[in-house]
């Protein structure tokens, strides 16, 4: 393959650009894909099947507004005939990316960032930057209870003279661990030269590569990662919209958003009748395009109907959300900023609520800007469902949100009270709040079975609010946690 | 909007019916479509893509008749070349509804239950119901052991005083956690005057709704929802055959019907190949229609070959099995009455078996009649399998619950124990039987455990029956209970 | 039914075969089908689909080698142009055959195996020869060690005298719980006389039957089911390379490869877009016919581009997999021989590694196989990822390896301590290792919890690394087991 690759490669840098069936291929990516299509054919062929490797700049404008998926009005003339291909993206900007390197004499860097794509879809980066997600790692890894929490799940632990002992965790883990989905820092550690098929070349050395996690902290400096979600090099439409993306970390037991939906009528409904909607049509037009929500819908997706906009687009997500269901450690109003390291309760604590599970007041949304968001989303429901239906449905998951959060708190009573009898050591003796069994029923209690509960009313998956980690759960946890108090006082 | 919506409101009550591109529809129903397409354009989408929208009754009643999804024989001649519209359901016998309101002229009702479905389907609405599932309400709030056991989950707990209090379920709770599956209590609870883009409009209040459970206590009297498994509004034979219908109440740990089905070899072929069959034909040809069954060939649907029957419709479900696998506390021959709040066994429980296990004559159906129903879902099984095959397998699951009652029944003695020692407060001291620990756990061991090992055995769903809250959770838990009864007595 | 299907045998036992639809069926084949079309339509319809139902044995052998099915060179004359039906594998070596019955004139046996299939597919027979699979029945049966675990938790309990007592498992739960999927030994019992609709027949009566499991023992002393992944009776190649086949008996909580794999990208790639993929094609092209691995692609398939073959077709499979990561206790370097019965660790137990982890010197592959196996692997990572981004995938998966095994370790020691201090009774007290509490937790240590962990890495499914039976209870059940046996000594 090795002359095959060099012949290619020496004709596409000197040729001009082919202008038989890709007449709107930049040079630099013709050149890039007369390699790549031996190298890496999977993600060549990815691309072929993507709307950047078939529309142009100059089209994509004409779009009718609605339509369109850019949220440009404006591009380089030079640009405008062309379609997106690799060198459109892995070339720009070059001296913002620490990890360009040059590679057959363009400047390319390996990780095409949020800052990239806002050259044609600034709108979208800009909501994103709203989204709490695009701060996940900042959130989990700068709050100190978090990152503590984080230790003593990833940590190494070995058992010495009849005592458990933990580690910090090595990076390797935590990067497959909590921040695969919360992203991991990327930085650039050096550059390493390998044998290839075209002799020798250098790449850099990136450390906590690879990661697609939604907050990853780049090498230009920008937050996240759009193919989180669009992934490479399809960034499909169709895709974002199934709710399969969205089980890559959203599924499991503390937060089982996909497992509730596919047992909710809305997922029995897409599971069932889903393969004949049309998951790429902009915008998207209930009944018309699809005869039931995925999580896109409600969430992120321009939604319409014939006649009027039902929902703008958004990439910030919580601006249809008034509360925040995920419990830490209790459901609460959705923080003001989208970076929440900044969150103080009143007793000092980087939390969104009192350990007793008050509000902390100043960092959350108020009741005003709550119902606005409930409203963008009730509009979504109102396209299919009568007024009654939805207020009632609203008026169920507040309750449950209140219960909830009362279940929380009778955990967190008896973890008080054993800290305070010293059954076990936390706050009150300066120690881990994570480490010992009854510390870690109570994480359970609101990671698992109080928010398990909260996913369930928010979209009607029965059993995840009973016995599939539910208020089953709920209930029995209580009585082990004062059982596992009970046998230490004794 | 509202204009556009006033003038076809208005020119849809004067006007006949256009007779361009939907001849056989109402003039009640096209005034219904006229606003709701704008307003709610989900539902009537769904419509529009079923077969009620499109197929008149005369046409309907003209099928053969083992193709026919109708069963009656005359309609009034008027209804005849109709379709099956909004109104055709909405506004019959409004007089039998309790939630009947006027609207826009109409006598219109919220909930179209069972009985309206009757005018076209009374055969199956008969069959329903002798389902245990249109009992699913009262089988469980009208039993006082089953009622303590909603209690005790949907219940809120506090800790105060260093003990767990328990309060009842407020009825929010109940109706997405039990009840979301069993059915609610929908009643009329007044009338709300709305503002409504046509002005004001009063609509009935309902409690209780939403809900679609199959055992739902309608307005009219009626128990049921066809919606249940025929979602509203493409009532679809489709949806109702195809698996995820049935997941969404069967499958969690108490009933993990759906999951053992999906790691089934029927569940891998109709997840591999079932995008290539009809599931729309009636009757439903085995091999031609389908290569695998899902759950409504075994249970509801009417089955064919090319030949013969195989198998008729049925919307009983318990008359194609013998056993009723789902342990309360044992399996059990199935209840002769689809209303078991009738049901007690010697003890004076209001339960299908003794506690330790005996059926509770009478009530159950006999041997023959066990046979019998066995021999309906036999023959299905015989469309592809040698009776070999067909008698070892009915032989494993007949031995499969011989072995879980007894497992459960000795988890039940581990529990009489502790009753009798006095480690735990139950039966013996007129106590709750299902509020501690020990309690909870021998709940698992029948509704979890024994379940899952059960369905495992019917469907071979290998690891539900092993690893996956199999009976490697079954011997587990003896353990464990055993543990927690010796502490206590130690 | 019955006229018609004598009527039916009889004209096929004298007539030639029809030369109209299907001019390459054989005069048995024809006759099979005569009858079985009426019978068990389902199978003939499932087989009518089938490749085998259309294919001759001489086109076959004249397709181009890399598109070839079949590993034969050379076919009998009279063979060649028939296509391969009922009777070409249910008559063939009959005296070979214990289960060889007479059935209308034909020498017929119940159980196609290995062997038969090796007519045609001698090389794939040989590959799967070498894999672990095919020794899944004895592997397991036949190792102490693990034997004690299958009676532990199969075997019914009872509990009489304040005691959990045991018994050895019947052979009908064995065969439905780990037997389903190891496979059965099937053995020919007998002879019975049916009444049918032809008039009395006798047929084989099969102990261990029906049974589809890897290593099934079959009547005709070969090993395996071909029809464990190719599934009766269309026997496909669509079916083996989605991963629903695999998810029979790889989803459960002891190897969660299915449930990972599908919140891995790639699992979430081929839930979106896998429906527009080419599952049937020879050899299997990246790019063009898929856009993301399944289970096969990685473990099995001829996997090309369109310049050349990427990876050759295995049945062996863990020859692209340098380490065993399904722990037993740890995991460890792939076995050199498929049959692990022979292993033993320097203890002298039939282990893989000591019961502190150190390897079986001697039974497992060495670092420099080990290498050339993962090269394997690699090579079809590297169609869509560049070295950077797998070697760190590597890394990242050898890093994981070793901290689940110290994690492993870690419970080990408490156990051993447990044992020690008399706070349970094991190995040292010559008792069984897996029936107290204390040691179950310690099997779910290894069997659920890295397991999970590591297929979580090895396939990027963060969340079964993390709560879904991840790291989060690695820790979890340490505090917990530790909890157990200072409760004891307390």
């Amino acid at each position: 393959m090795r002359v095959a690759l060099l012949v290619l490669l020496l004709s596409s840098l000197v040729a001009p650009v082919a202008t038989g069936s890709e007449p709107s291929l930049s040079r630099q990516t013709a050149s890039c894909i007369s390699c790549h299509e031996l190298i890496t054919p999977g993600i060549v062929s990815d691309w072929r099947r993507s709307r950047h490797s078939s529309v142009t700049l100059n089209v994509a404008m004409k779009t009718p507004v609605l339509e369109r998926r850019i949220s440009i009005k404006e591009a380089p003339q030079e640009k405008l005939d062309l379609v997106v291909g690799c060198a459109e993206c892995h070339t720009l900007l070059p001296e913002e990316h620490e990890d360009t390197f040059q590679h057959n004499g363009f400047d390319v860097h390996v990780i095409v960032t949020p800052e990239d794509c806002a050259t044609c879809h600034p709108l979208e980066k800009g909501q994103y930057e709203k989204n709490l997600m695009s701060n996940a790692y900042a959130n989990l890894n700068d709050n100190p209870i978090y990152r503590s929490l984080v230790d003593e799940i990833n940590g190494l632990k070995t058992f010495e003279k009849g005592r458990i002992a933990g580690k910090k965790p090595d990076a390797r883990t935590d990067s497959e661990s909590c921040f695969y989905c919360h992203g991991t820092d990327v930085k650039v550690e050096g550059a390493v030269t390998k044998e290839t098929e075209l002799g020798d070349m250098v790449f850099p050395v990136l450390s906590g590569w690879p990661n697609d996690g939604v907050g990853r902290l780049n090498p230009d400096g920008s937050k996240g990662s759009c193919a989180s979600c669009h992934a490479r090099h399809a960034f499909s439409i169709e895709m974002a919209r199934k709710p399969y993306t969205c089980s890559e970390c959203h599924k499991g037991p503390d937060v089982p958003a996909y497992s509730v939906y596919m047992v909710s009528k809305h997922g029995n409904i897409y599971s069932s009748r889903g393969e004949s909607w049309d998951f790429f049509s902009v915008p998207w037009i209930v009944g018309d395009d699809f005869g039931a929500p995925t999580c896109a819908t409600c969430h992120i997706s321009l939604v319409a109907t014939e006649s009027e906009v039902v929902a703008e687009r958004t990439h910030q997500m919580n601006d249809r959300s008034g509360w925040r269901i995920f419990g830490l450690v209790y459901a609460h109003p959705s923080p003001i900023s989208a970076n929440t390291t900044i969150v103080k309760n009143k007793a000092g604590l980087p939390l969104p609520t009192e350990l007793t599970g008050e509000p902390a007041d100043g960092f959350l949304i108020d009741g005003e800007e709550q119902e606005k968001r409930k409203d963008r989303m009730k509009r979504i429901c109102l396209s299919c469902h009568a007024s009654g239906w939805v207020e009632e449905h609203y008026a169920r998951l507040e309750n449950t949100i209140a219960t909830t959060n009362e279940m929380t708190l009778a955990a967190t009573k008896i973890l008080l009270r054993a800290w305070e009898k010293g059954a076990a050591k936390g706050l009150p003796q300066g120690q881990s709040i994570f480490d010992e069994t009854i510390e870690k029923m109570w994480i359970e209690q609101w990671l698992f079975y109080a928010n398990s509960t909260r996913f369930s009313s928010a979209m009607t998956g029965a059993d995840y609010g009973a016995f599939a980690n539910g208020r089953w759960y709920m209930t029995r946890n209580l009585e082990e946690m004062n059982d596992w108090v009970e046998s230490r006082l004794r």
